[in-house]
């Protein structure tokens, strides 16, 4: 177990009618804000009316930008800095997925920077101030509503890219699970990958003696595993989506990361599928995270076996450790099937004409390596994409 | 599961030589402080020359209150106050163990307070200000380097009594595991028992679709459980040091505490037991906690079964749970007797002459019914009583 600091400070507002309380919460930061959030299905749900009139009530002006798309585009994000800085607005609220989230934390970082807030995403500079950013969670997945991270694609280009910082922490994320409910079955099941993403990147680690990080991930992966049929075949299980919405932020708030060295290649991998195709994250997660698993599992086999036996109850066989590995790697693939994701790039549409193309930017065209558990250089990505056909 | 707000602040700081930061993390709230601690201990093992030493490289100018004891005295806390407003101190630094934690949080309410802050532990007043504090843990037992509450003891009537707000949570914990390994062991054990018990304060609920969480507890339980013997055997070992101590922080952390609504009828019930016979606090809870399951476990068997299986590896006899149930609370009595505590009241040297008495504190005289998984009256606390003779 490694040295580590662990410091959250996001407040978590969790439960039925807690989208009333966003008011009275922003008011503690400003009057004078930046609302953030995507398409309309905000307002077909009559989310926005209850968060419209929940800042009025506490005298909150706000201006809107609205249009953020999944995987959130740079030029959206200079538009609501400009917003920011021409209306000295205090405060950005988020309504919204990791998209909209995100978009919100480039955007906080951004104002007050001199140079282009682009810069904190390619490594060049590293964010000294932020205005402070809350959120009105409408879906499990990304996990941003409790992070310190952001992800922004550049559509010159398409780069897709994150940075991190302690400063870009919500001061607050209110999350009614109900409100997700009426999003489109295959959304739910992307940021069912997703969240299970998180976790497994954080699971597959060279760090040794993390017995109680292991556990706690694979106690929110089955508890994951165990909900998600139901909330996939009845959207109004509060229950369930309680579940999953819990575990979606626990995943991805760093807690899991405490003493270890995670991996991320999977989700460095993927960021090349949707920053050129466009297709949700967690659904690209999906296809590339069984591809990874296969090209790395002897690493370390009696992780896998671990995974396997752990958290999807494989019966271990005691003499072919790697059959038990590789039964948990099916198990995953076969979850990911019954939630109506692919496993394959072709499910996504994806055929095999720019692999060459992906692993090469995933490395940054100079041979980065990527990943800790392995570390992965052009060849070895290629080789994924083609073990994900 | 229940709506829930969850936010801990605390910063942790963990890991090898992290004691050495302490001045550069104090320093940036206060150049005045109270430093508080028990007895020579920490001196004997070097940490208060290195904490000193910290102190002093960070120009902090200090006073020192020592002399914490165990079930920490009403007394010292006045103590703490009259010094904090003497010399107008702005920042109380603990450095021990929960006694020494609770202490400083005790001062930390009663300076700002201008009536006596024993109000707080009655109930008769609620923190509305406070001193910030951080902490230096010792030994992984209480929680309370990362929690929002304190417990002390009135000299005037054995009162032990507890608090809590929002207002304690430490600013920061510094947490090397390698401190504790100096404690004697029959204290480590009582540590544990009472890391243990706030796992098990929490998970026995009635609190229904609570999954994610009954699953965070029993992975914590399962890493403690596999830890013990060797923090026990081999005081040198960090890596089992390093997963006990964090287990210990995560365990009344509150983040188990979410949506669900626990039951701190046994904390109420020990409390009696050490503030009149001034037992570890964790040793009178390894004699009550049993006692207690066997007296509530029909309420819920099944989630007593859950409880043997998961936690203890009992093979389930699907045709006598009660059996199964019974049998996770023998394992339960056969873990603390393996790391040297005993399960009966006499193992601790306290006759049955005054369990009565004892049931009619608890109870605040006045038949209080204690615990919310079973509401528990004067006589059940004596029945409990009886049963851990």
């Amino acid at each position: 177990m490694n040295n580590f600091v662990f410091n959250n400070p996001t407040k978590i507002i969790f439960g039925k009618d807690t989208e009333n309380k966003v008011g009275e919460e922003v008011v503690k930061y400003s009057k004078k804000i930046l609302l953030v959030y995507g398409g309309g299905s905000i307002k077909r749900t009559g989310l926005y009316d209850r968060i419209i009139s929940s800042l009025k009530e506490s005298q909150i002006e706000f201006i809107e930008l609205a249009g953020v798309k999944p995987n959130p585009r740079l030029s959206l994000v200079y538009e609501g800095i400009k917003i920011c800085k021409e209306n000295a607005l205090e405060f950005i609220l988020a309504v919204g997925g990791g998209s909209v989230i995100d978009t919100a934390k480039a955007i906080a970082i951004g104002v007050p920077y001199n140079g282009d807030v682009w810069d904190f995403y390619t490594g060049k500079a590293i964010p000294q101030a932020a205005l402070p950013i809350g959120t009105v969670l409408t879906i499990p997945a990304a996990g941003s509503e409790s992070s310190d991270s952001s992800v922004i694609t550049n559509e010159d280009g398409w780069y897709k890219r994150g940075t991190g910082s302690e400063l870009i922490y919500p001061k607050f994320s209110i999350l009614n699970p109900i409100i997700a409910s009426t999003i489109p079955k295959y959304h739910v099941a992307s940021g069912i990958a997703d969240i299970m993403a998180h976790l497994m990147e954080r699971y597959f680690t060279n760090t040794k003696n993390v017995e109680l990080t292991d556990r706690l991930i694979e106690a929110t992966m089955k508890t994951i595993i165990n909900h998600a049929p139901a909330v996939i075949s009845n959207p109004d299980d509060y229950e369930a989506w309680s579940q999953l919405m819990w575990s979606g932020t626990i995943a991805h708030n760093n807690l899991f990361s405490c003493g270890r060295v995670g991996d991320w290649a999977s989700h460095n991998i993927e960021h090349e599928l949707s920053g050129i195709y466009d297709v949700p994250h967690g659904a690209g997660l999906a296809v590339v995270f069984p591809a990874w698993m296969k090209y790395v599992y002897k690493h370390d086999l009696n992780r896998f076996v671990q995974f396997a036996v752990r958290v999807w109850n494989v019966e271990e066989d005691f003499f072919n450790l790697e059959k038990t590995a590789l039964e948990g790697i099916r198990k995953l693939e076969e979850f990911f099937i019954s939630i109506g994701l692919g496993v394959h790039l072709e499910d996504l549409g994806i055929k095999d004409d720019r692999l060459e193309e992906m692993a090469d930017k995933a490395t940054n065209s100079d041979n980065h390596k990527l990943g800790n558990f392995v570390k992965l250089d052009k060849r070895d990505v290629y080789n994924i994409l083609k073990l994900a056909k």
